[in-house]
């Protein structure tokens, strides 16, 4: 097998993760979490969502969250916006990075969204267009690659098909999200495959949620494959709201853990990132959802 | 990769579980626990442990459990005898099967056990020999297989030292334990590959805790070489008596979920692994800590 020297891990949990969980952290609370994790030695620390307040409350504070962290200059602070107005507000805000999303299921894609798959890929084009002027990179996401919470099994030549076109029209990276984490080592790894003949390996990267406890495993089998770019969430924050109490996203400690312990580099201080993870769980109200996390302050 | 097509489960929960389990369980509900297990589709269930009581509480009604559970035609029930003493007992209690347990960790044996690796194995000489006249079959355990609680890193040798004269003294199957679920998937590797210098992969065993989440990943690394029997614990009974709050055995419902989702046969009914594991969590008085049983419960 032959695993990557190096991983990137890409931190979402003040994005991803916050937004799915139902405690309202104070503003001051996510500067201080974004800034701990950026002092790390991670390089990617996604840090909030532009969208709107009536959908996502916890994501209200966006402007203020970027205008008070401290921004390290090897660290990337991308953002999500799902649409013009979303991007533009991101822009003022001074984002330098933003995230786009598109669904692998027709049906998530209807429930969520109200549009299809081709529909909510077609709305990104002025984004598209703006960050270019503005020299903004973007980052696409898949969901529900491996599974959909309405119609089950998900081909992987959709998968590859949302991914491409993401590529195509001028997302730097595409990370492929096992959202509802039904998905096993095998069936991973023939979505990878799939997704590689179009986009060259070093341009995927792989967001697994841990709700089935596969998540370690998944990434794994991905590794082998040559994938070497994670998403992760500190503390594994966010929950997954189609599984009531499961887990949500990987536990970024759990992954270094992991990387470390294969002599992987990822340049991340593994006892810092677990204090960032205790932090922001105090003020959540309960323990890491990191097994690391769980048995090294024990 | 070549993962076999069907793997073995050896189900430890009612012993390796519950005897690191504070809450006393009765009698009856081990019973029906053990019962319950055996007709999942499970082939091996570890039913009990003959110890002395005033070590493992838990376990002083073995003789009662061995004597009260309806026995499957095609399912084994080992029990744990750790002197000639127990083997008696376990004997005389109907048992068709023991486990004998030995240390890759010289420090983990004087400080558990009292006595050196080499001394603790030779304690064993009468018991494989009852066993055969009595035709017992006899499963060996090879305990910190990845490291130590008191010294840390263990070196591989040791283990395929330890685990090779278990095999020549006559045990049918060598258990490689991960006591204290430190390791991660390379490590797992290299100490599989020591070992099976010596041992024919058929007859080893993995028995990977979860402290530190990586049980699955390791599992899946292990079968990429070969292995094809592995211990677990339904609703992952049992903590880490070396970690408070930290998770014990990986789950049995999430390995058979990562099993049936790569298309390896275990010929387990997983639905009713999961009604098991919450029958005996209900006694405890919690959660199963098996993501897979609280993600499909929810």
């Amino acid at each position: 097998m032959n695993y990557p020297k190096q991983v990137k891990l890409v931190e979402v949990g003040p994005r991803d993760g916050l937004q799915n969980e139902k405690v309202i952290i104070e503003t001051a609370d996510k500067i201080e979490l974004i800034n701990r994790l950026s002092t790390t030695g991670l390089s990617v620390v996604e840090a909030t969502s532009f969208v709107s307040p009536k959908w996502v409350p916890q994501m209200a504070d966006n402007k203020l969250v970027m205008e008070g962290i401290t921004r390290q200059p090897n660290v990337s602070y991308p953002v999500l916006t799902p649409n013009q107005k979303g991007f533009e507000a991101a822009l003022s805000a001074g984002a330098k990075e933003v995230a786009v999303f598109g669904a692998a299921s027709e049906s998530f894609s209807q429930k969520n969204i109200n549009c299809s798959i081709q529909e909510s890929l077609e709305r990104f084009d002025p984004i598209m267009k703006l960050a270019e002027q503005h020299s903004i990179k973007v980052r696409g996401y898949v969901s529900c690659v491996l599974g959909c919470p309405y119609e089950g099994e998900i081909n992987v030549s959709t998968v590859a098909s949302v991914a491409k076109t993401l590529s195509d029209m001028g997302c730097y990276e595409i990370s492929l999200g096992d959202t509802i984490g039904v998905g096993t080592p095998l069936k991973a790894q023939m979505m990878i495959e799939s997704v590689a003949k179009y986009i060259p390996l070093e341009k995927l990267a792989i967001h697994f949620h841990d709700t089935y406890g596969q998540a370690l495993a998944n990434i794994l089998a991905c590794l082998s494959l040559g994938i070497s770019t994670v998403d992760s969430s500190v503390a594994g924050l966010g929950g997954c709201p189609y599984a009531k109490g499961a887990s949500g996203n990987v536990a970024t400690e759990d992954v270094v853990y992991m990387l470390q312990g294969m002599g992987i580099e990822t340049g991340i201080d593994l006892n810092k990132l677990i204090e960032a993870g205790q932090f922001i769980s105090n003020k959540l109200g309960r323990k890491p959802m990191s097994k690391v996390a769980n048995a090294l302050s024990s």
